[in-house]
């Protein structure tokens, strides 16, 4: 028989990995809710019709099809076979895996426009399914966990979403990281301001580079994008500044003076960083970076990177504001704003700074050993009143030696056994003994319950 | 511009209808922690190796299939091509959608039997995929939620499935539902009895529809089938058995008494019923009826069913015993038992019940009105705190009329509505709107606070 085994760049999670993903998820969804975004969730089918266009020809590529089910080739003559895979997918195939949660979201909002009541503040975590080249840290089925709101344009809610990265971190105890922000009227201003008009795409896609390649390679790429010497030149100061968030605004603010749509940038910046710090008193994190560009996408104003700062790592959370998304699908001027965290790096970022609790392994609380028919009912008894009190616990199903039974207990990191024996049985008493420090003592129903609830 | 749309059998999960499914799972995943399940997820895709053969025939055809990614058709000749549709499949597609989340399960047990602490409990809750023909309640896309203890032939088990069942339903405020368990050993033993062995599948096919055709008809089909009239007579009587567990277990016991595998199935039964009872002290519920079969499937042992008595519907939960699940993977000797929660059956049941929560729809508890400017950083500061008291709030991210707004908390349901108006500024207080009463009183921020954190 084969030895059975999963798809490549898809993993199994169980049950320790499951409680690690579990705190990412539980925290993240908590501040979401906080916050009033509601829950959605989308097909993972979606029609290829609403999949393909959105993502650039490589991510066409990189789609799932999912084959009609029935007699697949009933709808095709050898002349589409000829024509080979590409062209035949169209007659084989009507529906894809969900490749991001955001072109899902669009269509859903477009589909009940007429329900919802905007701004419509959503989030959605669920998984999502890429055909990419498994390496490490790159699955071909991973989760994104998305917060949108659509429907304003108010940068209220630039500021609430760098608050909510902020408590989200908070909340995991990752305190090594950094927040990016930038506005792409502020890049589109700037290269206005060099007189270099129409090459706002060329100039995105090679700051996007800065962290990988370095300044002077930036520079290259801006001279075989088309940009002159003295253009690259006049930029150049403009990405290496330093400085507090302050002192760059006020830079830019004099760079940008006779660019409108780059003094508007420099507006909206200026104006979500200090409504940020009126949403949390102290210490948020917020860092103006005019380099940042976040590639070539739908995002027409602010952009947001996370990324953590001890550990070598991309970004594990990133958006931005777009004011067209829903446009694709029909539906003109909606605005809005949104972020993905990187549930997958969060948990490598976790795991390698050791931040997960130390008791996350600990899921069982309590196995009640099993030491036969004679004990049986008290110990069924004693556990169902374990597990009224909120406690989880079970009980050994076999009547086997105790080694085997706290051997069992070890293995699934469970701290206390509690322990029926004759003499107990006939004084109403058990013994509750934990693993960890190996005491045992004696104790009547509530003493167990008092010492499971409070520990 | 096409409408967008979603392919035919699934479903958009809205706000309103996530909150009512969270619900129900947040409601089922405590009790399963609470009895010491460990959570497990896999993978969408599986691969077709994993999936194919284990379904049946008509199963193998509802496997969604994901077409190989790239040029798909490089391995293929022009031969494979003409050989149709079926035989084409194996050479352009390896994955297969999850079908069902037994199978994954026994995959997962034996990929990790070295690292598994047998017994090994699991739940897992994710979507499953069948290409069935979509109508009515069926969907193409649709969770499973299941429990399974392998590694343990212990009818403790058993007892605990029961009390977990019991439960779940207690929790989701259910009380008009019936759980039936009968033995397939029972079934055996009693085809042994009447002297037909050899027709087990026969029997448990004919007598699975008792419910939709009644028993004449299921009669006449037993003999179609190949058992004697003679035979159907002897068993006729035992197929229309009414009374209390003990009367119906005392007369099994005594019509199978010559059956050592049927003997052994009534006892089962017994052990079950009586352990159960002391799981729970009072109104358990649990019939025995020895005419469920639950049709063909890999089941050995116990059987059990959960039906609503109120509502015309099918099963809401099914299981059972199997004796050699990972047998398929070439694991053997690995018993286990289990048991499948239909949460989209159950969320009909509810809904037709008016069982949900009143409050379910209440997501967010408090909108803030947005005034604009001067009283921004009052209300930003009060947001944040009622956050931080962990309720859930939103300011209005625009300076709208506050009919607007009002009518956005309606929509979204939101009970209360926090306003700041030039007077309250000065004097640190702020109105309390009740969207339901109507009632508005003046506070300060103890009071708003006291107000939402214990209504």
């Amino acid at each position: 028989m084969e030895k059975p085994s999963i798809p490549k760049g898809t993993r199994d999670f169980g049950p320790a990995q499951m409680a690690k993903r579990n705190y990412i998820l539980i925290n993240i969804k908590q501040i979401f809710q906080k916050y009033g975004f509601a829950p959605l969730e989308t097909p993972t089918m979606e029609n290829l019709s609403v999949l393909t266009g959105k993502y650039g020809d490589e991510g066409d590529q990189l789609i799932f099809k999912v084959l009609n089910s029935g007699d697949f080739l009933s709808k095709t003559n050898s002349e589409d076979i000829e024509k080979g895979s590409k062209k035949l997918i169209r007659k084989i195939s009507e529906k894809g895996l969900r490749y991001d949660l955001t072109v899902p979201f669009a269509r859903y909002v477009v589909m009940n426009q007429n329900e919802i009541s905007f701004p419509f503040k959503r989030f959605q975590i669920q998984p999502v399914w890429r055909a990419d080249r498994p390496q490490k840290g790159r699955y071909r089925e991973f989760y994104q966990c998305d917060i949108d709101v659509v429907g304003t344009n108010s940068l209220l809610c630039e500021s609430e979403i760098i608050t909510v990265i902020n408590e989200v971190f908070d909340a995991l105890k990752l305190k090594d990281y950094s927040i990016k922000i930038n506005n792409r009227k502020i890049l589109t201003g700037m290269v206005e301001t060099i007189g270099a008009k129409g090459l706002e795409d060329d100039f995105c896609v090679a700051i996007d580079k800065l962290d990988k390649i370095g300044i002077e390679k930036v520079f290259e790429e801006l001279k075989t994008r088309g940009f002159s010497d003295k253009q690259v030149e006049l930029i150049e100061p403009i990405l290496s500044l330093t400085g507090t968030n302050s002192e760059i605004i006020e830079k830019l603010t004099s760079f940008l003076s006779n660019s409108k749509i780059g003094s508007e940038g420099v507006a909206e910046i200026k104006s979500i960083i200090e409504v940020s710090s009126i949403y949390s008193n102290e210490d948020l994190k917020v860092d103006f970076d005019p380099t940042l560009a976040r590639g070539l996408s739908y995002y027409t104003g602010t952009i947001f990177e996370v990324k953590p700062t001890s550990v070598k790592m991309g970004s594990i959370c990133g958006g931005g504001r777009y004011d067209d998304l829903t446009g694709i699908f029909g539906l003109k001027d909606v605005s809005g704003v949104g972020i993905s965290f990187g549930v997958d790096r969060i948990f490598d970022v976790l795991e390698s700074l050791n931040l997960f609790p130390s008791n996350i392994g600990e899921q069982v609380k309590v196995l009640v050993a099993n030491f036969g028919e004679e004990s049986l009912t008290a110990s069924i008894k004693l556990l169902q009143k374990i597990r009224a009190s909120g406690v989880s616990a079970e009980i050994y199903p076999d009547n086997v030696k105790l080694k085997k039974q706290l051997s069992y207990a070890n293995k699934k990191s469970i701290t206390n056994i509690v322990l029926i024996g004759t003499e107990e049985l006939k004084s109403d008493r058990y013994t509750l003994k934990n693993m960890i420090s190996g005491n045992q003592e004696s104790m009547d129903l509530n003493q167990i319950l008092d010492n499971l609830t409070n520990n």
